[in-house]
């Protein structure tokens, strides 16, 4: 508390990430990055930059990202938006794009972000509970609102949303902005890029954090109607000319442009989700159906927050919410086959 | 515009930053980027950090970075704010600091992303008049306020307030927050960081893009009283958990490390901007007193706007600002001796 903050800093409930312990030897399995390392060939380029000179100041338009991001998803430069990660990018979304009309909507178990956006901007909310399978269904977004947004999937439950509920989504709401958090979309959803140019109202945005194993860069993106992405430009350029700096952008259109590479790192996370699965059902755990790079358990006897703190003893980390309804689960990330099975080596060792 | 934008965002006029042109072979003495290479110890940083794991966040709070500016300035670390460059750390100074009170106060001449972030989080201002010599008048400055800020050196005049005038406006306002935006103090002027731990009102920010070299990796900081930094963690925690990637703040400690070249680069520009100065009022300039990395120039017959036509015709770009009482005055960033003989070879040309 001080005298000299903005009265609204004394109401702000700031956002906390998961922990990123500053202790190596850990089996870190808490913020959903990818277990490998990225492309070599965004790596070159970072360090190729670095040689560059740096002295100047990167494109403040970024438009060699941009113009990357459009060829990969078939769309236009001026209907991409790049930020300072994809929580940048929510960031101007809240503060451009929705608006005090209505409560802006989002699932009552989602991405933690979105309340504290909403309390930055002033923004009221609602929270749409999840049905009792923890699925969204888009009945229930059939109200006058100032904004929608989930991620799908949806963390932390991983559950996917078929293509033709959000299409259904966007009809059902012309008058507002339906964005689309496609942080962990690469693991096994079909984007809603596709369906941009027919609906105005959808944005969709992406991240380099996860599926391109670039957590450390920090770049995000949005693609929609460019008037969505003007406004989104006009906000960024009330805040930050120069958001992105030259190793992000130059690593980021390297790793898009490495298919090879991120087909089969993802391919490996699939395959290690399907039997990391497997295992924690033999070890009597729910899990629901993921489609990210993250799986969503409960234990049927045991309490989640004393096997969180068990693996934590054992040099494991994976994340626990302490929130109602899902207090019970812990969510896990996908590592390497071998993390995985350490995983499941010290559960067995703590559930004997 | 667009239906779907927050009603705010179409009263926005966003900043437009000094032109980043395409090509090269230019002389491009138009954004006050420094004319070296940044420290060769922050670029071999840069490339060992892109080796070591980029899959990986980087740590949310910075802590090495806050910890290296800390001991270079004798600070406390959680007097240390960073940001993803100095625009961004003003940006969230604005949003948090700042209320709307009464007006914030800044010169009529300055950096012109004050009105900017005025307009995006809806705060009154009032542009206090430079005096005609363009210096700022500290008594001007009490009169009730909800902030003030300004650049020291001052820019575009490039002229510096002495810290005992800073000192004075601090005691003055007591009940608001006073800020120094130091972007270019480090050639030719006295921090007032030595300042803060008496006056619990200042905060002073500075950025590594000019004097550092290294505007290609966007990395700013503020530090002030640790209540002043608490409400700017509050803001940047309900904004965006991961600003800086691992490259900028490594780079950025190892550029604070490296004393030797920051002394000699800075040296070498101090040194040019005075021969350049002595070049230019040979020419029939009017150069205002510079403590930064440019002038600023009048001539006395020409008139600006042609004159850096002229200049840009021959591969050389300049500022020139449209804006009352400064419009026959070019900004012309301190280059290279051999950039600056150029230019005053390219003016020599121009004006005969």
């Amino acid at each position: 508390m001080s005298q000299f903050w903005n009265p609204l800093v004394h109401k702000l409930k700031p956002y906390v990430p998961g922990e990123q312990p500053k202790v190596s030897n850990l089996i870190k399995l808490n913020t959903n990055e990818n277990p490998y390392q990225p492309s070599p060939k965004a790596v070159k380029a970072i360090k190729t930059v670095a040689d560059s000179g740096l002295q100047l100041y990167p494109d403040p338009e970024s438009s060699a990202l941009k113009n990357a991001l459009a060829d990969y998803y078939g769309v236009q430069s001026k209907q991409v938006f790049v930020g300072n990660g994809s929580d940048e990018v929510l960031a101007h979304i809240f503060k451009a794009l929705f608006n005090n009309s209505a409560p802006i909507l989002f699932p009552d178990i989602s991405y933690s972000f979105y309340p504290v956006y909403s309390g930055l901007f002033e923004l009221d909310y609602t929270m749409v509970p999840l049905t009792e399978q923890f699925t969204i269904d888009v009945n229930d977004y059939n109200q006058t609102n100032g904004g929608i947004i989930f991620p799908n999937p949806n963390a932390p439950s991983g559950i996917l949303m078929p293509l033709s509920n959000i299409e259904l989504m966007a009809k059902n709401n012309p008058d507002s902005v339906l964005v689309i958090d496609e942080a962990y979309i690469d693991f096994g959803g079909e984007t809603a890029i596709n369906l941009v140019d027919q609906y105005p109202n959808l944005l969709v945005t992406q991240t380099f954090s996860k599926s391109r194993a670039l957590a450390g860069i920090r770049v995000g993106f949005a693609i929609g109607h460019c008037e969505l992405i003007e406004g989104l430009e006009r906000v960024k350029n009330s805040f930050n000319s120069y958001p992105m700096d030259k190793m992000a952008t130059e690593g980021a259109i390297a790793a898009l442009h490495d298919k090879d590479y991120f087909a089969q790192t993802r391919q490996n996370i699939i395959t290690s989700r399907e039997k990391l699965t497997a295992d924690l059902q033999h070890l009597d755990f729910q899990v629901l159906p993921s489609s990210a790079n993250f799986v969503f358990a409960r234990h049927k006897q045991r309490d989640a927050a004393e096997l969180a703190q068990a693996l934590r003893e054992k040099a494991i980390i994976v994340r626990h919410f302490k929130q109602e309804r899902i207090d019970q689960f812990l969510r896990i990330t996908i590592g390497t086959d071998q993390q995985c099975q350490a995983l499941v080596d010290a559960l067995r060792e703590i559930l004997r």
